[in-house]
């Protein structure tokens, strides 16, 4: 390696101050501190180098992520890190582990559902490891319908316990993370029955596997369920599945913080309100947004870098000797088409993320006042953008794989894995289609509650549909030329007034059915587009929002806003049928927000490289030799296939026996 | 496993006569007999078996896969099996090793490239498999611009040699299949250099490797590139670098059927036109097309059987016990708009496919009588098809795995192998936005050649351009009820009003630059969405007219003309935008489109198992629980489960040293 920076050039020609926008892009600078602190730690200790992860064997690749799930623990005690430190530290390892469910699932779920006393009792342990935990929900035959789980729990009063129960096949739990080799508890998802009587699904905390030995408690027949996508990504961790054989376990081991089960037999409710659970939903999938920033960030640094280092074709090359300069792949229009509102996706993503924070905490003081009135609205408003941040993301990836080219095919671009990681996000914690047909009940329910005729005052993020009247009977979007679509409220009305007719038209659509759910189904594409118009609607105007705000550093602001127009630009350029279909816009003015977009591009475009070094990734954390940080692509490239263990013996293994004898026509007589 | 057909209900439903359809699928009866033989032949083999793929490390899933390719060399010999027996025995074992890249690169370049002298003595050598062969153009740091390839071939005139060099890292030789490890010889493709004098890229015949100890030649430095996408996928080939240091090749090893260079270091063409050239090309992307086709039918295939299987939500579902009958997931209208425009589509790639071998055949012809007139339009022709049905196949085996929810993301499903085997098509022989640049400028020729002002009279995939004028003033789509998108030539003219509006708009803001080439680029997103108008145009088309052929069997063409439909249909609604904002439909139109699409989708539900079992894919190809013919998903998916390599002990390996520690907080003096 030569020690230059390739990418110096890049740098230099950017407009705004790169430190300012890494606390931007942290959400803070107390944020920037410590995840900047913990990713050097990380990156740093040589006990957590990944390069090597796509080549191992599955079970090689297991236990090196065994090993570095205890390095990290060990680390995590020996410094002393508080939980959040923790949980940085987990997440810049970057290999999927038992330790990712047992912090983000199976802790939450005791938290979320258990008794005071139960927490007493079983965060003390999970905290401090003495057990490791699981989430067993789904089940082989089981997935979004919770309703039709098959496992029961079936309560003895004789001996005071419950038997855990798989009836059949379909009813194995399926999918868990760490339940295949490693966890040594679960919350166990089960219809509870008293008497005879399903009470519904509720959870219980079940002992899988000794805590001497490991082996696993008699009645329980548990596993790995084998290779998933790609070579790495989950496959460094145990999903697994379970079959239960009339397991007991204690009474106390009920989740028991809503309903409970009296000695007796007595099934009763707490005073404590059912919504919390909703509560607790919203919260793992505002998680899950701020993850699709950061994945699919991830994808456009690499792709960023690369596409500047990489030329092709090009007006500054020699016809004759054809050795010279190409032009950089950053330059030509079509790539940047692709690149940049990917680039200004990440962002959107990033600010709805952090809004989606603030919307948690906000939902979270007034349920524990008693306040259900916006649960409504937050839950559909999460699960919407859960399901369009996390599809824009895994469709974002992939297409910045594509931008690399063949090399990004190379599972030194660190693409693949990343794809692979990512992609489940869109069918777990709700399928992201599910979601979006939530989302439309919620949007249907809320306008049949307008009272009709006049403008009705709706808070959060149904304000606009107050303004029904207005956009179904006066709206006509003034944009004239290409400098219109700088304006904020240009762009806002006119992602409102889309979302409000595709919403009212399905509405209209519906009352043509006497069974409403059978117009539910019938209209439910038309339904997910409406719900999709809702939801891109929010991530513009929440990132509109933050650019009302002060933001600090030279040029910040500056660039967000050329950001935030890019990606409601390109998304009415991407949707222009939906706009056009309903009126929203004419064609002049589609075809001028595609000019707008056009000059964006360019007023970008020397500021790419700044805006991907704001990500403060590290070349660890990013594993990919396309995207490192000096741009120096093409050494590493060679270095890291020279690694292959195909390349450790000249002649491959396998050549005495079936190429030899093919090449000396001698194959007839080989034993293959 | 029980033995019954769990999709015995489905198949019981279809109302055509499913053998026939297989006819049609298989492109004759005869292409069905040979390949369904075969077929039978690699399933029946226990040789061939592939569902262990996923776990096998790098070396030994590359060391099964010689095992396999001998094997198959030792079947074709044994049964002496013609070409063609051959091409499809490779197909079925559907798994990619050097003996693709030597019959479908290295022995079509000599057959296209070589001088008859040439061709004796290599393609003899070559389809005895005494040599195996790959080809080498691409370079590290070149991909889609051969003309920038850096690797040279100086022709020395003391020694009659060329004298094969790579001058730096980035023109070492990068991604040929079977280089790494095993092939001995490549058609590498070099800069020509006589006396000094540079002609531009030559393709040479260079040996690499020993054909006594397979041992790189001097100057030879070779090796794998490492691991790509996926866990079996490419890894099971050797893709490879190689450079060369100086290494010298009698002058007789360039091939030299369109120019030579002499004993005296001359450089001279010979009198064949070097149009044959893109002849091959031509070839290899139509082959491509065909893939795309096969590709995305198994996908569709997998995910029609497991969404017929899979049962979710309902309305039959019992509220209190939770465990009546829940509905198909097939039933669900969320999942047919997703899932049937992918059947359609898969056929109407199927049809194309098929097209595209007249079309081959007949340039054939006519390059042979010197006659070049129809190879720009071939040559567009089949790259922007090759684009087009690449990218909808790719992004479609994604689509098919998402349908199938959690269960897809398992490798037992088939689907990330599948998507990960065929993504690459969307880069290799052409980067698809590079191609579809390709169409835009053929389509902007063909324009700016039409004689103004009147109507013209064109040939092939253009002619609809000779109705310009028709187009531009005169044409009003007429559609003003639903049923009216069952007439062909409503979708036929909607299709080209929208294809030569865009090129025409295209065309006319060229006109505003002065340098068309900057206005080529700056204009190269909207040319890009004019060409794929254009080329969706050309399946829909071509589809119709396969229709208007006489086609064997009861319902056979019902089917197939509904499928036509929804693939043109499906096109209207998801492209909705081209077709408002030329004003080739007004938003009624569209709307009625979409209200017919949904009612194609119910006239086709009841053949969907029907139609996929017309691939007549064996459970073998198809390598999927989820797809298996007999339905009985979830029996298989527990068995491929057990059989991961993690379940061999039940205890897992790593947790003496680190799980039990940490249960055991001993954590901190542990060595890990």
């Amino acid at each position: 390696m030569d020690g230059s920076d390739h990418l110096a050039h890049e740098r230099s020609k950017a407009q705004f101050d790169v430190e300012k926008m890494k606390i931007v892009w942290a959400g803070s600078h107390y944020a920037f501190q410590v995840s900047n602190r913990i990713a050097r730690l990380v990156a740093g200790d040589p006990a957590f180098r990944k390069e090597n992860r796509a080549v191992l064997s599955r079970k090689e690749l297991f236990k090196n992520t065994l090993r570095k799930a205890a390095h990290a623990w060990k680390r995590i005690t020996e410094l002393g890190l508080s939980e959040e430190e923790a949980s940085w530290l987990r997440f810049y390892v970057d290999e999927l582990s038992y330790a990712y469910v047992h912090w983000g699932m199976f802790v939450p779920a005791i938290k979320g559902s258990g008794t005071e006393e139960q927490q007493n009792k079983w965060l003390s342990l999970a905290t401090n490891m003495q057990i490791i935990g699981t989430y067993a929900q789904t089940e082989l035959g089981h997935g979004s319908n919770v309703r039709g789980l098959e496992t029961t729990a079936n309560f003895d009063p004789k001996t005071d316990e419950f038997i855990i129960h798989s009836p059949t096949l379909t009813s194995s739990k399926w999918w868990p993370g760490g339940l295949g080799k490693i966890a040594t508890h679960a919350v166990v998802y089960a219809r509870l029955i008293t008497d005879g009587q399903d009470h519904g699904v509720h959870g219980f905390i079940v002992q899988l596997r000794s805590l001497d030995d490991h082996l696993p408690l008699p009645g329980i027949t548990v596993g790995d369920i084998g290779m998933k996508f790609g070579s790495g990504a989950f496959n460094s961790m145990d999903n697994g599945f379970v079959r239960f054989d009339h397991v007991h376990i204690p009474r106390s081991q009920m989740l028991m913080r809503v309903s409970q089960v009296t000695r007796e037999g007595k099934y009763v409710h707490s005073n404590v309100p059912r919504q919390l659970v909703y509560g607790a939903m919203v919260y793992v999938r505002q998680v899950i947004v701020v993850d699709a920033s950061i994945a699919l960030s991830r994808a456009v640094c690499i792709a960023a870098r690369y596409s500047s280092v990489c030329r092709q074709f090009g007006s500054q090359i020699n016809e004759i000797s054809g050795t010279g300069v190409e032009t950089q792949v950053i330059d030509y229009k079509t790539q940047q088409s692709r690149l940049f509102p990917l680039l200004a996706s990440a962002y959107a993503f990033r600010v709805i993320g952090e809004w989606l924070k603030w919307l948690y905490t906000d939902l979270t003081q007034k349920l524990e006042a008693n306040d259900f009135s916006t649960l409504p609205e937050a839950h559909a408003c999460t699960a919407g953008l859960k399901s369009l941040t996390t599809s824009a993301a895994a469709d974002g990836i992939e297409e910045c794989r594509k931008l690399c080219g063949g090399h990004g095919y190379l599972s030194s671009s660190g693409l693949p894995e990343l794809y692979a990681v990512f992609v489940p996000a869109c069918t777990y914690e709700g399928d992201n289609i599910v979601l979006l047909l939530q989302v439309a009940r919620f949007l249907m329910k809320t306008l049949s509650e307008l009272p009709s005729g006049r403008n009705y005052k709706l808070s959060g993020t149904t304000a606009y549909m107050g303004h029904m009247e207005h956009y179904l009977i006066k709206y006509c979007c003034n944009v004239q030329k290409a400098e219109d679509w700088l304006k904020p409220n240009a762009i806002l009305e006119a992602f409102e007034a889309r979302a409000i007719r595709m919403c009212f038209s399905c509405a209209q659509n519906l009352t043509k059915f006497a069974d409403q759910s059978e117009g539910f189904s019938e209209l439910s594409t038309d339904l997910v587009e409406a719900a999709i118009a809702h939801c891109q609607l929010i991530v513009v105007s929440k990132f509109i929002e933050k650019l009302q705000q002060n933001i600090e550093g030279n040029g910040v602001k500056q660039q967000l806003e050329t950001l935030c127009y890019i990606y409601a630009l390109h998304l009415i350029h991407k949707n222009s049928g939906d706009f056009l279909s309903t009126g929203s816009l004419n064609p002049k003015q589609a075809s001028l927000a595609n000019d707008q977009l056009r000059s964006l591009y360019a007023k970008v475009r020397p500021n790419v490289i700044a805006l991907v070094d704001a990500f403060n990734y590290s070349d660890h954390f990013l594993g990919s030799v396309l995207g490192c940080y000096d741009g120096n692509v093409y050494p590493k490239l060679y270095e890291e296939a020279c690694k292959d263990p195909l390349n450790d013996s000249v002649v491959a293994d396998g050549y005495g026996e079936y190429i030899q004898p093919l090449l000396n026509q001698q194959l007839l007589n080989a034993r293959l």
